[in-house]
């Protein structure tokens, strides 16, 4: 009862923790955006020109090039390339794959999961056995899956609101699901595509082997929703029915790459950094138009939406452009293991990573204190319809930053149709609404603006309201 | 001050006006949309076997058969048609334009404006005379548009996060150009397409001569808005450029059609009635998906929404799939007309006719205590992300009924992309996004169903919380 008290008390005090001229200034933003945004245009560079940006390819390459070069266009304080190895995985052929029902061939679209061994070279032919999940192996045990392929058939729960949930509830079932069926004896696994909806659309995403011997690791790919249900309707019938599936893909060393970063260095207290960031690697089928073309424009249009809007910010403000995202984290650790051996002071990190839909607002992973003072800047926000300001994940580039001074933050666009794209051939530019992206910049700005303004430490602490 | 104490008596006042058992059976009415709605399925059918379904065209026709018999299947109480005469409006041939700079041809894409008289048969060629907007004209008198095409290039403001308020801005230059450019002796007029987007969709929609006698009637057209660009930049280097117009459209006499209602009976209340519902009829340049397809089959699966979910209404329930929104009204005017003559007591009135976007909330027409009632269930929707209620218009085909003792309610999808595809060739079934529109009829049937239980009037007055 005396902590509701407490936050009762608070909330009115921070309702008053903004002013008219934040009013304005946010209107500016979004105007701006609107009207005079660049993200759109950076982002049909990298996807149509440029096209997939899967870690160590040229692409990949061509896009921290690329963005290096806008980001000095645009007049910052410094603009530069952190090295970092990373992996360098490539999917060779088109894979394919078909199960055979009364001698006729049903081919299905598969695709092999990031950083899966390839089949041998004339493909593998096996029985199949299906499971709900990865758990279900050991209960089965090498007995029923020694020889077999494994065929993994969880879907997405679609009574959940929110995908991300959704996608949380099968995602270990793709990384995971390969090294346990190893484990009996399979000889390849088939994971159903974490998609939302039913379609031919295989979806790819990172898999992991874990502490496998390399002469143990069998081939993983994922499978369309409707072939997942083909196949299984097929099973039914006939639980004999054989599976072909060919993958040529390779692993090879790590290569050198980069995170990208620019900066506006704060006039009053230039030591504390603001970084605002989205991944510029992507899975090779679509041309990462969403995941995360849309957060690297977004990221990068923050530090434009401010200088046009007249900002000058009294913290340093970084764009980081983080390689590698997808299939290793290497850049975001990287860029935090620097930030330490610098003794960087990190106040705030804002990552966009779910899609260039319309924003709703924001998940905070922060204490309660700082989660009041932020939600009590809604009212801010109301006209832009962005009403999400709730405790939650940030983003997996930005976490390697964690400690108790800083506050991490996630866009929480719309998220209903981020999995009908996510990781797949139709993740493309003309899937991202132009509006839509904008107002992700604006509100991504917006906030970064009363941040930087308000500082993360509590109103008493440290500064007042000036107007 | 003292309304404001009022308010903030009675807010704490309706916070607890509503009960756990709420809770749990919105979140049945969410999932079983979510899991087992019919909602998709029956816009697949309406939008891909039937198509796009304009006022007195066998399809709407078709539409009209379809729904009641699909509403017959669902053990309503009562199904029936309500006839209505709509007006007959045809296409013809595909419309041609083009403009001619330096001799060559440029040609652009256009379509006539619902409502249209055709060009002469080997069509109308002219100068053109670009305004800002109609209101223009009359200052540039008819010296200098005897004779010529106006051509009205008045873009949507894109500043505005509300798209349908930029649509607001705009619908009088399509409604009413081709009368004001009559007026003063233009031979057509050419309105750049009401569309958030830069694309070569053409977008369609009424307009009305108002009393103007039919011999001094000029054909209008929409372009699309890159072709409106484009002409706009050839008149800067040749305001003597000539355009080319042809259409074949034709307005017929007045045929039969229908409303189609279907309606379960209330328990308590049966002489009350609560109505939901969207509109039948649709343009025919795409399928109709979004406008009004979506509404239509939201409209339906609230009733089957309400029964799967086991709720038994103590008020009569009613869908109205409307006939003739888009270039009339009829079906909206008649179903008002037809309830007043029958001392029907209607007191809530729900549409959804903005697109099958992610719901965000409503807007609501009506008194503030009623909005207040309304307004502290906001937190039942909240683990749906709905937000939005908010005083604002309903929708055209339930505002006839307003009255003191009605309370009416619109859908508020999200907006950003509705005017891409807003009665254009690109309003079609593949963009419309399946959980976003289960979503949409879930949120709906939350909405009367607590309407239902609790009434429209202050709950002081009448019903209590029951549990």
């Amino acid at each position: 009862m005396k902590t509701k008290l407490f936050t009762i008390v608070l909330l009115c005090f921070f309702t008053f923790n903004y002013s008219q001229t934040d009013k304005a200034i946010l209107k500016t933003v979004y105007k701006t955006s609107l009207t005079n945004g660049k993200s759109y245009e950076w982002l049909d560079y990298l996807s149509n020109t440029i096209g997939g940006r899967l870690s160590g390819s040229t692409n990949a390459e061509l896009a921290v090039q690329y963005t290096k070069k806008e980001l000095e266009k645009l007049g910052l304080d410094k603009v530069w390339l952190q090295p970092v190895m990373v992996p360098k995985w490539v999917r060779g052929e088109k894979e394919m794959a078909y199960f055979e029902t009364s001698g006729l061939i049903n081919k299905v679209n598969i695709c092999a999961l990031g950083g899966s061994v390839a089949t041998p070279e004339n493909g593998v032919k096996a029985q199949v056995i299906e499971v709900a999940t990865y758990k279900d192996l050991e209960k089965l045990g090498a007995e029923k899956i020694q020889g077999k392929i494994v065929f993994i058939n969880k879907a997405l729960q679609p009574e959940l609101i929110n995908t991300f949930e959704a996608y949380g509830g099968c995602s270990s079932e793709r990384y995971r699901g390969a090294a346990e069926a190893a484990k009996y004896g399979a000889v390849g696994t088939i994971v159903r595509s974490l998609s939302s909806r039913q379609d031919d659309y295989p979806h790819t995403g990172s898999m992991s082997y874990g502490g496998l011997p390399v002469v143990r690791r069998i081939p993983s790919a994922a499978i369309s929703t409707n072939d997942a249900v083909k196949l299984s309707e097929a099973l039914k019938k006939d639980k004999n029915l054989e599976f072909f599936l060919e993958m040529s893909c390779q692993q090879f060393d790590d290569v050198q790459s980069y995170n990208v970063i620019g900066e506006i260095t704060g006039s009053e207290f230039p030591n504390e950094y603001i970084i605002v960031g989205g991944h510029l690697d992507s899975w090779d089928l679509g041309d990462g138009a969403h995941d995360d073309g849309a957060g690297v424009v977004q990221s990068m249009d923050v530090l434009r939406l401010l200088k046009e809007s007249g900002i000058k910010p009294k913290r340093s403000i970084r764009v980081v452009l983080f390689m590698n995202e997808e299939n290793g984290l290497r850049g975001g650790r990287k860029y935090a293991e620097v930030a330490n051996e610098n003794n960087e002071k990190h106040v705030f990190a804002l990552e966009s990573d779910s899609g260039g839909f319309t924003p709703r607002g924001f998940s905070f992973d922060c204490n309660e204190l700082m989660l009041s003072k932020i939600q009590a800047w809604k009212p801010l926000f109301k006209p832009y319809l962005i009403h999400y300001f709730e405790k939650g994940y940030s983003g997996a580039d930005i976490r390697p930053l964690k400690n108790d001074g800083i506050v991490l933050a996630g866009l929480r666009p719309d998220s209903q149709r981020y999995f009908d794209h996510h990781h797949a051939a139709n993740d493309t530019f003309e899937h991202v609404n132009k509006r839509e992206l904008e107002l992700g910049a604006a509100t991504m700005t917006a906030l970064v603006f009363l941040v930087d303004k308000y500082g993360t430490e509590t109103i008493s602490n440290k500064e007042e309201i000036k107007d």
